[in-house]
C-alpha cells in the first residue's frame, strides 16, 4: 500500500522502525502538529498506545515504564510548550539512566523564529541532558531520505538503551497536510521498496557488547576482595537492574555482607533466604561506627549501582579508610563524598559473576555475623517485637511514618511492584522496611530525587507488569502529580496508592530550618489543607482514611494501617488510602528510635571489653 | 546588623537589590537548597511572597502577573527537576515577551556531575530561551563579590524588562549551612558597608531609552499613511501593552480603522466610544475579500504588536498587495506569512504619537465606514439581534461555544480582567466578543499558545489587580493546570472560572483529522469524562453547571449561561461555572454562521454593481 502523502510515509517509517526494534508501546499526548506520528502509531496493531493529556505526566509515565522494563517507551507530542513539559522527566531519565525517546513534532524550518503561532525554538531543548539530539530533516519521499530516517530511529534507540541509558530527543518537523489525506504526486511510485517499507525486521540493527574485565584486572580485584573485612554495597540499580544471583554468588565467595539499598533490586526476593542481605544499616551506621576498631571498619568496599539512598551509609563509607571500588559500566564516578579509591568500568553483573569464580574466600565470619546481628537488633527495635536490648523507659511508644512503610511492605503480595516517593517515603523504606523473601520490585526516582511525576512514574511501572502495584507517597508529591491519576482510567493501570498526609513538607522537620518561624511554616512546611477524598472522587478511586493524629501508641495504630491496607488491596479497581499523621511528632519519635537502635546495636555487637 | 553567615549575607543582597529595583513580590516553591533565598525573601517586609507547591504552576503564576503589570515577579526554587518545571513558562515568556526572572538554587560546583543526590546539570537549563543566563559564583563575604552579585541582580532585571522583555535565569549555588545559623568568622566585620548592605536605593540603576523614529523616517512613514485605504492592525500586545490614546490618535489622524485583536488592549475600553475599533473581522474576512477591488483592498497596513490571533486576518493580510509595515521595537519581523514589506524598529506607542502629529488626513471615509458597517452586520448576526440580512432559513438557531464568550464578556463588570485560554476560547473571543466600552483587560498566552499553565497565568494576573477576574478555558486546559487552582486559597486570588466542557479537544473538530476514526476520538478528541465538581470541592470553589447538551436553541440557552455567570460573579469566594456543550455540533453551527456572516457582510457593504 502506498502512503497517501510524504508525511504519512515518513511518520510510518519512524513508527515501523520503532516496532521493528522491539518497541511495544508509546505515550501520545494530543496535538495537531504531531498528527502524522500519532496516526502512524494509532494504526499500528503491534503498538500499544497510552494517551496522556498532560505531557509532564506522560513523560514520567514513560519513565516509570522504562524503569520497570529497561526498554524505551517513546513519547510523542505536539510543538511548543508541550515539549518543554517533558523536561523534568528528561532530567530524571538523564540522571537515573532510564532510556527515553522524545519525538517532538515541530513546525517546518521556515516558520521558526518568524513569529508564527505555537512555534518555539525546540532545537536542543533539553541541552546536555540527552544522549543524542537530532533535528530531523523535513519529510521527503526519496530513497536516501527514507533510509536516513529509518537509520536515525535505530541509532536513537541504541543511544537511549546504550551503556549509559538515558533520554534522546528527535525533533520532527512537519508541514501541512498533517492528516493522511491523499496528495497527488507526493509519493513517487518507484521508491526503493526497502526505503519505502523497510526490511523484514529492523532496517539496521546493533550488536551491543558488554564491558568485560580483563584477566589481570580480575586477579587484582579478587586479591583486593580477599581482605578479612569487606562490604558489598548495592545502591539504586540502573535499569534493567542488578542480578541477585550474580551478586549473591560474590557475597558467598567473599563472605561479605551485602548492604542492599531498597531500590537495588537486592533487598527483597527469594535470595534473601540464603544470602547475608543487610537492610537496616541506615538506622545504626554512623561516622562514629566507622572508626570503631572492632566492629564496622571495613578494609574494602565494592560499590554497585548509583549512590546509596542512605546518607548515613554514604557518610559512613567516607569515614572508613577502606579501599572503595565504584563499579560503573559507563565509567562515571557516582560518588560525591570523594572517598572512593578506584573506578571499575565493567558491567556489574558480569563482574560479580567473574569475581565469584576466582575469589579465595577468606573472610572473617565474625565480621559478617556482626552485621547480621546488628540488622536483627535494629529490626527488632523497629518492629517492637524484641525489647531485650532496650531500656523500656527510653523506647518511644508512638507510631511514626516509618511504621507505615514497614507494615505496607510486610503486607505486600508476592510478587509486587512498589513505587516510593521522595522525599521521606524512600528514606523510611530504607530504614524501616527490612529485607524479605517476598519478590518486591521497589522503584523510585532517585536520579534527581524530585517529588514531581511520582504518580505517573508509578503507574507507568505498573503498566509494564502484572504485579500488584503499590505506590507510597507524601501529600505534596500526590498534589504535584495529581494529574497523573488520570492514567488509572485512561491507561488501565490498577494501583493501591498510600498517601502519608502530614499536610506539607514533613522532611523539613529533619532540618535546622525547623526552628526558624514564621518562615518555616509558611515557606518550608507549607501546610495546604488539601483534602484527598475529592481527588479520589475525581479519578474514581476507592477512598479510605486512617487518622493517626494525635499520635497513637504503636501497636493498635500499626494494626489499623495494616488492616486498612489489606482491605484497600482487596477492593476492586484502584484505591487511595490516606494516612494522616503529624510530621513533627513523627520526626521526634523517629529520632528517639534512632538513638535507641544505635545504643542497642552497639550493646549487641560489641563485647564488654570492646565497648 | 551583621548577617549570621555568608549564605544569608549573599541571599539578602540578592533580595535587597530586587526590592530596591522595584520588585514587590516573589513566587517561592518550597525546597531545601533555596533556603537562603527563601529566608531572605520571607524576612523582607517590602516583599509579598506567593507560595507555589508546584513549580510549573508557580512559574505560570509569575508569568501572568508580569503580563498584567509589565514587571518581573521573580521565581525561587530548589535544585533539580524543580527548575525544569519552570521550562514551559520560560518558553512562553520568551515568545510572548513577558519579563521573568528564575532564581534556581543549585548545589555547589564540586558536587556537579559527581553522582550526588538531587544534583542535576542546571547550567543553561533553558538554552536560548533566556535573555541572560548567569551561573553565580559561590557566596563569598568579600567586597568585590558582594558588589558583583548586587550588580548582577540589577543587570538581570534590566535584561528581563528590556526592549525585548523575556526570561532571565540566575543559577545560585549554595553550600551548607543553608539556614541563617551563626557561623563564626564567616562574615568579616570590616566589609565595605555598600557591599554589605547596599546603597540607599538600588546599587546600580539603568536609564532605559526608547527607540524613537528619526525625522526623515517619520516623514516617509507619514507619506505612506496618507494613502486612501489603510488599516491599523493591532495584534496581541507585548507587556506593558499598547496605549489606546496613542493608537486612537493615529486612527483619527489617518482616518483608518483599527482592527483590534482581543488581546491588543485596544478592543475594549472607553476609547471605543470615539474610535473606529473593528473586532468581528475574523468572522467575515477571507483571502477572497482581499482581492475584491471595491471593498477590502487596503493600500497600506500598519501592524502593531505580535502576530494577530485571527488566522483569517493573517491570511487576508498576506493576500492583499498592501505595503505592510511591521512595528517592532525589538527589531523582529513577527510575521510568518512573509508578506510584510517593511520593518519599523520603534517603540509603537511613541511611533503612533509622532505620526498622529504629522499625517495629512486624506483617507476615504467610505472605506472606514464600510469596515464599521461590516462589523455591525457581523455582530448583529452573532447576537441574533438583527436578522435583516439573513435568509432566516439559513441562520442556525443552536447555541455554540462562541456564544458563551460573547455573553460572558457582555456581563463583565467594569473594570475587569479577563484571561482566555488557547485553543478555542481565545479564537471565540476574537470572533464573537465585539468591541465594547467596558474597560476589559483581556489576556492570554499567545507566545506559544499552549494549553498548559492557563489557570496559574490567570490567577497571577488577578493577583496584580483589584479588577474582577474572569477566566474562560476548556476542559483540557483546566485539567492540565488544575494544580494552579491552589493559588486561590494559598495566594488569596478570587476568580470566576468558566470551563467550557466539551469533553476533550474540541478544536480538532475544526481540522481534517475529524474524519479519521477511530484515531480521531482516541488520540485527538480524547474524551476523558472528568467531572469538575470534585475539582471545585478540592479547591473550595462554589460550583454551578449549565448543561447545553443536546444543543439548545440559542436565546434560552444564552440566557441560562448569562444568568449563571452573573450569579457566579455575585457568589462569595471563587466560583467554577461549568458549561457542558457538544463540540461537534457547536462547530457545525459555527461554520454555518460563518457562511451567513460572510454573505450578509458582502451584501451589506457592496452595492449591487460591485457585487
Amino acid at each position: 500500500m502506498t502512503a497517501p502523502n510524504r508525511n504519512t510515509l515518513w511518520a510510518t517509517a519512524i513508527i515501523d522502525e520503532l516496532v521493528a526494534a522491539g518497541v511495544t508501546a508509546v505515550v501520545i499526548s494530543p496535538g495537531s502538529r504531531s498528527t502524522p506520528l500519532t496516526m502512524a502509531a494509532a494504526r499500528d496493531d503491534d503498538l500499544h498506545v497510552f494517551s496522556a493529556l498532560d505531557e509532564r505526566s506522560g513523560a514520567f509515565f514513560a519513565l516509570g515504564r522504562a524503569r520497570r522494563t529497561g526498554r524505551v517507551t517513546p513519547l510523542i507530542c505536539t510543538s511548543g510548550t508541550a515539549a518543554a513539559n517533558y523536561h523534568p522527566a528528561v532530567m530524571e531519565a538523564d540522571n537515573a539512566r532510564v532510556p527515553m525517546l522524545a519525538l517532538t513534532a515541530d513546525r517546518p524550518p521556515e516558520l521558526r523564529d518568524s513569529g508564527a503561532n505555537q512555534t518555539a525554538d525546540q532545537e536542543k531543548l533539553y541541552g546536555d541532558a540527552v544522549r543524542l539530539y537530532k533535528d530531523l530533516p523535513e519529510p521527503a519521499a526519496n530513497d536516501r531520505a527514507l533510509r536516513s530516517v529509518r537509520t536515525t530511529v535505530a541509532r536513537a534507540l541504541v543511544a537511549a538503551e546504550g551503556v549509559e541509558p538515558g533520554p534522546v530527543h528527535l525533533n520532527v518537523p512537519f508541514s501541512k497536510p498533517l492528516e493522511p489525506t491523499p496528495v497527488e504526486g507526493d509519493v513517487p511510485t518507484d521508491l526503493d521498496p526497502f526505503a519505502a517499507h523497510g526490511r523484514d525486521g529492523a532496517y539496521v540493527e546493533a550488536v551491543r557488547g558488554m564491558t568485560e574485565p580483563a584477566g589481570d584486572d580480575i586477579r587484582t580485584l579478587a586479591g583486593a576482595l580477599s581482605a578479612d573485612r569487606g562490604l558489598i554495597v548495592a545502591g539504586p540499580a540502573d535499569p534493567p537492574g542488578l542480578d541477585p544471583e550474580a551478586v549473591v554468588a560474590l557475597a558467598h565467595a567473599t563472605g561479605y555482607p551485602i548492604l542492599a539499598d531498597p531500590l537495588s533490586n537486592l533487598r527483597y526476593g527469594g535470595h534473601v533466604r540464603v544470602a547475608p542481605v543487610i537492610g537496616a544499616y541506615d538506622a545504626y551506621l554512623s561516622a562514629a561506627a566507622a572508626s570503631h576498631p572492632s566492629w564496622a571498619d571495613p578494609e574494602v568496599v565494592l560499590r554497585l549501582g548509583a549512590s546509596p539512598t542512605s546518607k548515613r551509609l554514604r557518610k559512613y563509607l567516607a569515614a572508613t579508610g577502606a579501599d572503595e571500588y565504584v563499579v560503573d559500566p559507563a565509567g562515571r564516578w557516582r560518588e560525591a563524598e570523594f572517598a572512593a579509591t578506584d573506578l571499575v568500568v565493567v558491567e556489574p553483573n558480569r563482574l560479580c559473576q567473574r569475581l565469584a569464580g576466582v575469589v579465595n574466600r577468606s573472610a572473617d565470619s565474625a565480621w559478617r555475623e556482626r552485621w547480621i546481628e546488628a540488622d536483627r537488633v535494629a529490626r527488632a527495635v523497629h518492629s517492637g517485637d524484641d525489647v531485650e536490648h532496650l531500656d523500656s523507659g527510653m523506647a518511644p511508644d508512638g507510631v511514626h511514618e516509618g511504621d507505615i512503610l514497614r507494615v505496607v511492605v510486610d503486607a505486600l503480595p508476592d510478587p509486587a511492584t512498589l513505587f516510593v516517593s521522595n522525599s521521606m517515603p524512600v528514606r523510611d523504606l530504607d530504614r524501616f522496611a527490612p529485607p524479605s523473601t517476598t519478590s518486591v520490585t521497589a522503584l523510585g526516582n532517585r536520579g534527581v530525587s524530585g517529588i514531581d511525576g511520582i504518580v505517573s512514574s508509578a503507574l507507568g511501572a505498573g503498566s509494564a507488569t502484572t504485579d500488584d502495584l503499590t505506590l507510597v507517597l507524601g501529600d505534596l508529591a500526590l498534589y504535584h502529580d495529581s494529574n497523573g491519576l488520570l492514567a488509572i482510567d485512561r491507561c488501565g493501570v490498577d494501583a493501591t496508592v498510600v498517601v502519608i498526609n502530614n499536610d506539607g513538607g514533613g522532611i523539613f522537620h529533619k532540618l535546622p530550618i525547623e526552628s526558624f518561624e514564621p518562615a518555616f511554616t509558611a515557606q518550608f512546611k507549607t501546610p495546604h489543607g488539601i483534602e484527598f477524598e475529592p481527588l479520589a472522587d475525581l479519578h474514581g478511586l476507592t477512598y479510605e482514611c486512617v487518622d493517626l493524629r494525635p499520635i497513637e501508641t504503636r501497636d493498635p495504630a500499626v494494626e489499623r494501617v495494616a488492616t486498612a491496607f489489606r482491605e484497600a488491596q482487596e477492593a476492586a479497581g484502584s484505591r487511595l488510602l490516606e494516612v494522616q499523621i503529624d510530621a513533627r511528632t513523627s520526626h521526634r519519635i523517629r529520632e528517639r528510635l534512632r538513638d535507641v537502635v544505635e545504643e542497642s546495636v552497639h550493646g549487641a555487637v560489641l563485647t564488654e571489653t570492646e565497648r
